[in-house]
């Protein structure tokens, strides 16, 4: 049995109850150094493989080879394992390979959703998702999702927005956006979200300042109706109050 | 103290150690009927107050009084509060009125989450939110998301698909979508996530039966590369296998 664990942003506290049951149950913990590092209380002195930043096609065949020599693994992703996680890549490989293995999936508490919640109520209106890695994905699918996203209103959540080597990324997007978003729009970034290191702050979109972004980062920016009221940034549903 | 606490798709399991720790410490419970009966095994004999559709404004607004009178006050609401949830609202009552209660948001596993555990991995990719809910929102802006996310190849999530009075919104958002998505285009169903009635399943765009798609149900459309296998409905991050 394969289970693929979403843990949520990092504390436990922001953990399933089935997430936390099948890693106490699980034989052997597989996962990127971070998330496992993130679980060691819940994990105690199970066996745990760690793997590096870009192994990912590696760590699920070492997941899936365990669990088909009757293992009970549990692969742990951050977030939602199904949202930029393993859960898709260990589907794609046991279907294709016709491996013997059973696979579950329990689901996890994303990053825009802990960051939502720290920064108010940004995403109470329709909103998406956008990875700006354009490790996987062709910059122009991309830009073209970037300009939609901007062009129709909606509230966009920034995966990935700035690393080393991506650095341009969250700027170019602002770039993109600018001639649908107005520099009022108020933006939000969670940086560590649940996690010791935690930080968040607010500002708008035209006074963004991209430096102190990075990979551990989630970028709300917010719709023409969101608005920033004692601190908090707010995307009204519709109400009239 | 008000807590406005994202109880996930239905079942304890799938709640958090905060929201499960947020409802045990609370005085008094107010929701929607068919969320307080979902937590009802963790109230015990805690005061329950209860309210039907459409009141959501006045559910707030009972929820905060308690909460100013110095009581404890969770109030739950399905998935995650921030999402298509009641945080929005308490946060705009509270911040404009200028009422004097702390309000802590603790996060769930909203219905697009669950759901995609339950068909595959459907959610790998760049994604949106859509509710087709035109109570609150303008058909035309609703209209203009689709074809957005349509056109720039999301894979899309409608929440409120199909009720009584908005029977045909689905099938309208479908046309909108026509020009973009192929026919062959995986499209999955998830009706009551996590609680008893759970039910699924996976069609295509072009063979999309609408008719027993219901409130309680969540749609995902997958994008150009989303393909169906072994009964899975999986979109591919972009990892050459």
């Amino acid at each position: 049995m394969l289970t693929v664990i979403g843990i949520g942003p990092g504390s436990e506290a922001m953990m399933t109850q089935d997430a936390i049951a099948a890693l106490k149950e699980a034989d052997v913990v597989v996962g990127y150094k971070t998330y496992t590092h993130l679980v060691k209380p819940l994990v105690g002195d199970k066996e745990v493989i760690k793997t590096g930043m870009c192994k990912e096609i590696e760590r699920c065949h070492l997941a899936i080879d365990l669990a088909e020599q009757g293992k009970n693994v549990a692969m742990v992703c951050s977030g939602d394992a199904g949202i930029y996680g393993m859960a898709g890549l260990i589907l794609e490989i046991v279907t294709k390979q016709k491996r013997n293995v059973e696979v579950r999936l329990v689901s996890g508490v994303t990053a825009s959703i802990a960051a939502a919640a720290l920064l108010g109520a940004p995403l109470m209106h329709d909103f998406c998702h956008i990875s700006l890695s354009d490790l996987l994905t062709p910059w122009d699918v991309i830009e073209k999702r970037v300009k939609a996203a901007a062009e129709a209103d909606f509230v966009i959540c920034f995966y990935n927005p700035r690393s080393r080597g991506r650095e341009g990324h969250l700027a170019k997007a602002f770039e993109l956006m600018a001639p649908w978003t107005s520099p009022s729009t108020p933006v939000g970034v969670v940086k560590a979200a649940g996690r010791k290191k935690q930080e968040k702050w607010i500002t708008t979109f035209g006074e963004m300042d991209y430096s102190n972004v990075d990979m551990t980062s989630l970028v709300i920016v917010g719709n023409q109706s969101t608005y920033i009221s004692d601190g908090l940034m707010i995307t009204p549903r519709g109400y009239t109050l």
